[in-house]
């Protein structure tokens, strides 16, 4: 399949499967909206999870990519679909130490310099990927490109740039509408 | 695969991946042991989660269930390989309201008499995925078996049975010794 095709399957599957849904919508923000994007349906819908981890393997594949990382709780279906797709050992990161007690910050054993991709469900302005990452630089790891199954256009691909972090979107918002 | 070989396929899986290592062990009880079982590292390794996932559909093929859970977080990579390769949908299950804030206690839409197994990494008291099974009967949905990848055999069978949910253990800990 090639790119285009697999976007449009992408998008067809995250329609589907009712991540997608049209109306006029008031966001958290206060922003008005003709469309809202419920991602936890795709993320526990196999035949849209599927989709999803060929167009990240196809984005991965030829990559010096050492883990796929996923941040709790929304990105770890994710990136366990992804690294069963291509066979990359997994981590998960979790979001505050509040979370973890004795469990540790990550759950997967990455080493100094190890290289990481990050798989999001929704991007918005990018901050808790951000702060993910800042974790695994502070740790030794290497991360400087995150998959987003749908971004919102609303900043990440500017503040992950800012960090050095390649913001590669599946889906940009503007192909859904 | 039969049965038999595919428990073993799975203990042999368990061991390359570093998940069971042999020596003198004291844990967190107290108590001696000559083994010691780091799941984490099974469930981040993909060739493990993928034999995992066939031995838990071999245990559900012919079932009648509409959902595979998992519970935050060690359950969430062995639900989510065990939905792709089940092709049924998924549910996680966080621990308790201090972690999920406006989030909801679930991911996954079930509905009233929804018929969900429980997916665990290990079982020892069985305490932490009884919790997830009153939350889930609470909802409204139906919780009858839970796989477990590796059970210590230290009470949750009986302690789960005495709840009406029967316990199907992928591996016991006398098959890993």
């Amino acid at each position: 399949m090639s790119e285009g095709n697999g976007k449009r399957a992408l998008v067809d599957a995250l329609k589907a499967c009712g991540a997608v849904k049209f109306g006029d919508f008031t966001l958290a923000s206060g922003k008005k909206s003709t469309y809202y994007v419920d991602i936890k349906k795709a993320s526990t819908d196999p035949a849209t999870l599927k989709v999803i981890a060929k167009e990240a393997a196809r984005v991965i594949n030829g990559l010096d990519i050492d883990f796929v990382g996923g941040v709790v709780l929304g990105g770890v279906p994710l990136a366990t679909a992804v690294s069963l797709e291509t066979e990359l050992p997994l981590v998960l990161i979790r979001k505050s130490e509040k979370d973890y007690g004795t469990g540790g910050l990550f759950v997967g054993e990455f080493q100094k310099d190890s290289k990481i991709l990050l798989l999001e469900d929704v991007t918005t302005s990018g901050g808790s990927v951000k702060d993910a990452i800042v974790a695994i630089r502070d740790a030794g790891g290497i991360v400087d490109r995150v998959i987003t199954v749908v971004d919102r256009d609303s900043g990440a691909e500017k503040n992950l740039s800012d960090i050095g972090v390649k913001l590669v979107p599946l889906v940009r918002a503007s192909d859904l509408i």
